[in-house]
């Protein structure tokens, strides 16, 4: 089987609070040499054609999808080219704030940025596994401790997800749907809560495991 | 609990084939005085604001649709509101051709348009129940035989129904989702297959159970 | 419509902790006269056939199930006669420790009795309502701050529910799908974690909105 | 990854009407060196233990199940270790009339022994593929036509399944649910249909397609 082409995009090229070197790079950084995975691109909303012209997206096996201020910025036209390259079977992994992208409302067809939110001090998450024998649950422990994160709360805007893989829970008791699968099309979509810029979510180890299975997951084989 | 305001809406006004009087106004007659369900309107493409207008939306508890060979006609405004209303709690039950419609693909987030497709002399179909106990569902046999139909067949580009409440099955072995639920934020949908401009298939008791039932379980109480 | 019958089964006749009059009779108290609902019977575990003959199960539409802690003395023949009730449309709510008797376990084909659980002093919960528009979440807040509750967390060994209508959180972030719906033949069933017998939590208005919403969506019209 | 080791578990040890050697050594036969299986056996239900000893299943990765006029010699003790086994994480692929076994039933909690049926002369088959994009739908062609098979029909008493991956279609129109997902614990369940003993559809490399691929979606990593 061949290795996944993966491209990680990011609104920003740099300098996001605790990720200097920007949150895709950071991504690919651990993407790159895992199982089943071949060369992985970085690529950024600065850049021409917003950073997936036609080439690009038509050599991705599956497109990890980072951002949070800049939704507005993202053209139609962009949304357009990922929307018909993942109905024809590119994979799409949308992180964080994704949530609230034009290209997760047009493949949900609802107003996802509904949720509840806060941050603050000492903010923390506890992860559950919800589905124990799933590809993108794979070696994932059944909880997974965030010591500083954003709350992200129900009631959440999404329509029934085909499989729901993970709900949070909060402090002050909110619980989240943070872990959803979606089919559209020949496409496979995970949404995957965590990841605040402020804090390094993803340099740990469980964390960075979601992400790879779900990369191996959405691919199209 | 109060009655149903109905609006059903179609892309003619009138002089569709089998009927004259056009399809919205033979769906309305016979929604006309069932039980729960109060006053019905008739709209069409050619009013003003496509018959839509935001104050019809806004007293419209289910919006039933009816469309074919006009979707490109349906402007994107015309959409964005039904969408909004539509996230808010008004329910929709789209038939037959509606399922290449701008708004059921807008919602679905899908290319819904494609399916097989068939239309010949002798062509009948017979629509399979498979819950038997659902609120679309109730009074229904188990099987209709539709004696004329028009043939429409899997795959069909829909991401996975909710609710899947009837297949259909064709004398060439074509089998199709026929009748399928969906949510999408407060609003309740069903798509209904049957219903082609060239035979009366909603003069039959059983099509208009249907449709009663449904118009029934998407309104928002 | 005529009104429904409904039967409310306990494991103990009486004397449960804070509910001296048993919790088959509170619950049967703000069901009596509500809207749909007519006849309310209750019954329990120490009477003739465990409370259930044939006659009774024949005559019921909704059963409103609570057990805790002895689901090892209901005989193989009342889950029998429970099942196959509820396979051909008497509807079936199950209540807190519902979760691990034999007749979910039966209907579910799996472990339900496996979850995380907590008893501690000063432990609440919050129930989240999932989805906006459903027949059991009509009238019923976003949230629900229960002060006193038993910790029911995943992971929880259920099937994936047909739908997902509450999610609870607790203080120290566990969470639990605290509200399910299932079909199984003609049977609708909803399982509803809150009701622990050392707090008065079915007299909370929102509790008790919810348990009325549940009989009569479970019910067959 | 290692390979998967997998288990044909068959009602008659040979003399099957059209396979003189047993359905279930035919199934070995194809699934023996394919990609990612390993050992390959075959067991039958007039084997010691009805075939099933626990050292058999906890060494199973993946059963295949094939069984039509022997159900009710399977005993309850066999199917309390297979299910089990499944809610433990061993994959389950029940294939044509297992939809009737007691496994089966005891994973679903329906009677879903309940189905139209028929057999005649001349009766062909098309299974049309639903999920485009699916592990065991990969390198199968849109529909597969099955020159002679047996009729099952809807109504169809299963639960919704997880994912249908395949509905087939008949001459006179019946429709059914032929390929069906489930999970139950941290078992991953296929129910595929075609199959019937007469006719030597596990000859057709479609066929043996879907199975290879269900074998290895089913397997737990």
């Amino acid at each position: 089987m061949k290795n996944l082409t993966v491209t990680c995009w990011n609104e920003q090229a740099e300098n996001q609070y605790a990720y200097p070197e920007g949150i895709h790079k950071c991504i690919a950084g651990f993407l790159q040499g895992a199982c089943c995975i071949g060369e992985v691109r970085t690529v950024s909303l600065d850049m021409p054609e917003q950073g997936l012209p036609q080439e690009v997206l038509d050599t991705t096996d599956v497109l990890v999808y980072w951002g949070h201020a800049h939704h507005a910025k993202v053209t139609d036209e962009t949304v357009r080219c990922i929307k018909n390259r993942v109905l024809d079977g590119m994979g799409l992994v949308l992180l964080h704030s994704a949530h609230a992208s034009k290209i997760f409302q047009t493949l949900m067809g609802t107003r996802t940025e509904k949720l509840a939110w806060r941050l603050q001090e000492n903010e923390w998450e506890k992860v559950w596994k919800i589905e124990a024998n799933h590809p993108v649950t794979r070696g994932v422990p059944d909880c997974i401790y965030i010591p500083q994160t954003e709350m992200y709360g129900e009631p959440f805007g999404i329509p029934a997800p085909d499989e729901l893989l993970f709900i949070s829970g909060y402090g002050q008791g909110e619980v989240f749907r943070s872990g959803c699968t979606y089919k559209r099309g020949a496409g496979n979509i995970f949404y995957f809560a965590p990841g605040h810029e402020t804090y390094r979510i993803y340099d740990m180890p469980e964390i960075q495991q979601i992400i790879k299975n779900a990369v191996r997951w959405a691919a199209k084989r």
